[in-house]
């Protein structure tokens, strides 16, 4: 029982709370970025924080279904899940809900839970924010969502991340051409996400593809760098059309970002698939030197709203909150309040219309309750005081 | 399949999705009640979503524990609850992470989950929001609690409500005069709760309690209404002095509050005993005609924070930001917004200043996305026009 109660105040591992000097910033930070998404056009949804286990897993793969924590529902005894991804969510708040001829615009932040971590030190609780834009399949829609990843990162003063395109239908074409099946298709995907390289060599041997098919899925491993696009021109030359359709709408995509945004470092990971399940084109993400997890990821994912009802095409991006506030620079400055301010514990009513006016105006103000240790000796603070009949804020002195 | 399809957008009872219409009132809510509360000096935090079984339930007796879905941890095996309340998780912030000498104001909001609605057409998934004083014992921080539950109401829009003050304290002290054992206690408080007189009756004699404490026993289930507290002095005057204390200090309290309130209803109710297993002092409510459930409810809760190794007195108050919706008046009105503008897909500098300095000042733009469905034709919108070589706004004509 004694051991128990000094556990009492333990967490479960990767599971955080937020004490108040953390807890303004990260509440400012997301006003910031909900505002800036705002005044582009998204619009705020926010999707239940359990939902059907079918709802919440539709169209997403395996990954998510061994990330999410399952409970059952008292009233029906069904299963339910808590969201691991809110991006499911969102595409059934657009099929199902708005139902728009028009593109949708849509944002949305919230906790999600996971059942194990990412990668090491990290969340099992991230605070999941993002953008989403709905019935738009052109590269427009790609890159108005890379700027708004760009605006995200410099909110939140990131200032040395850089960004990671790929483009899952390279891979994709490719395993056509070489004619893999489903089985094929996904252990070669799984070789090279690890880049093993004699591995890809023995399985594109056990499975029979040779020639110039071949060639350009075990040179896909190393088509990543800066350079990898220009590289590609040559490496993949014998690709069919839908792959050299890939590459070339990755190519748009990147000179459109660098038309506006010259100043953002990008690098290039042809085999790079995050997603693949459900991705259909492009795919973000952006690092932060020293950190190996990406801090943002994105892409497109188009006919995820078929399962409810409607596929239209999607293209969108995520983060985690805490994550940005962990890597950002600058923001405990930029979001610092003035120090609170006391009054005695008084009904004169003019203390109480001075109080009120500071509060009005975003003063904090602390009435002193009688009795108590003074607030006073936990703070820097100022305090209101009467002098020659008026209330007058004045430095506490620290003697 | 087809069945499980169609179903995919269901969401499970009392779980609610916000669409944009309200989502975008329930955050504007959110920020002005949490500048609110920040304005009277409280620090914001986040409790985690999940917890240990044991960090939720401590000191809140069986009726949370019910209301608690309960999962598996993963990594350890350990039993983990989704918080049916917050409250445990601040004072344990309180306790074991603060550890001031001073009075510590704190705020909160999140989502919590209870495996059944609390009561007919209600929700299992609220979106409490709260305000709690740790440190202080006296009516000083009851007084800036209730304050503070009126301005929250004001603030949401609420004009109609009446507030319920009680004591446990007056129940509490009744019963050890009356010499009754816990059991005893539990089922003669059970029905003090229900108002079922002929039980009370019964359950009075089976107890073998007899004279002047039988009698106040008996008369406290009636002890409700506007003229209670009066009626109090007089049908009380042979109970015990912590009774009498108690029915002073609610009767101090009411006096204080009708200094800073005067427009309030109040109502009391000495028989009401809300979360009587762990309040410790007056407990407060606020109704709403025509609706049976408290949207607010509150109270003293002295030494909650112990088994996280520090006692501290504690009062505060908790509501539910999507019943403050429900029943506010003229909330769409004040936060309504200005229609988005809509601006061509141009590459145009000119365009694109334009766009940004209207994005700083807060209006909404939106870029329309070449070869789509217009977004004006969903909105009432404004759009960007070139006119004599400069960006204007003007409205979309309706034709």
């Amino acid at each position: 029982m004694t051991a128990r109660n000094e556990e009492r105040w333990l967490l479960p591992a990767g599971i955080e709370e937020v004490l108040p000097a953390e807890a303004h910033i990260v509440e400012a930070l997301r006003r910031e970025l909900l505002d800036l998404y705002a005044s582009w056009g998204y619009e705020l949804v926010f999707p239940p924080f359990i939902d059907y286990l079918e709802s919440l897993l539709t169209g997403t793969g395996q990954d998510l279904d061994l990330q999410t924590f399952k409970l059952t529902d008292h009233l029906t005894g069904r299963l339910l899940g808590i969201r691991a991804d809110m991006t499911p969510q969102v595409a059934r708040i657009d099929a199902h809900h708005l139902r728009r001829d028009t593109p949708t615009r849509l944002c949305y932040l919230g906790t999600v839970l996971h059942t194990q971590a990412d990668g090491f030190a990290s969340t099992r609780s991230p605070l999941q924010i993002g953008a989403e834009i709905y019935g738009h399949g052109g590269i427009a829609s790609e890159l108005e969502i890379l700027r708004l990843i760009v605006l995200t990162l410099r909110t939140a003063g990131i200032a040395d991340s850089y960004l990671d395109l790929g483009h899952v239908g390279i891979y994709r074409g490719l395993a056509r051409q070489a004619e893999l099946d489903a089985v094929q298709e996904h252990a070669l995907f799984d070789a090279l996400q690890r880049k093993a390289i004699p591995e890809i060599t023995q399985l594109i041997n056990t499975f029979g593809v040779t020639g110039a098919v071949a060639d350009m899925l075990l040179a896909l491993a190393e088509l990543n760098g800066a350079a990898a696009l220009t590289e590609a021109a040559t490496v993949l030359r014998a690709a069919a059309a839908p792959v050299r359709a890939a590459v070339d709408e990755l190519r748009q995509l990147a000179a459109e970002l660098n038309r506006w945004h010259p100043e953002i470092s990008v690098h290039y990971d042809l085999a790079e698939l995050r997603g693949y399940h459900y991705k259909t084109g492009a795919v973000f993400a952006a690092f932060v030197p020293g950190w190996g997890l990406e801090v943002v990821r994105g892409g497109r994912y188009d006919d995820i709203g078929q399962v409810f009802g409607r596929a239209r095409p999607a293209v969108g991006f995520s983060t985690d909150l805490k994550s940005l506030l962990q890597h950002g620079h600058g923001l405990a400055a930029r979001y610092q309040l003035l120090p609170p301010i006391t009054a005695p514990w008084s009904t004169d009513p003019a203390l109480h219309a001075a109080i009120d006016q500071l509060r009005a105006s975003g003063r904090r103000v602390i009435q002193a309750l009688p009795g108590a240790v003074p607030e006073t000796a936990q703070h820097e603070m100022q305090q209101l005081v009467l002098r020659d009949g008026r209330w007058e804020i004045q430095a506490v002195s620290t003697l």
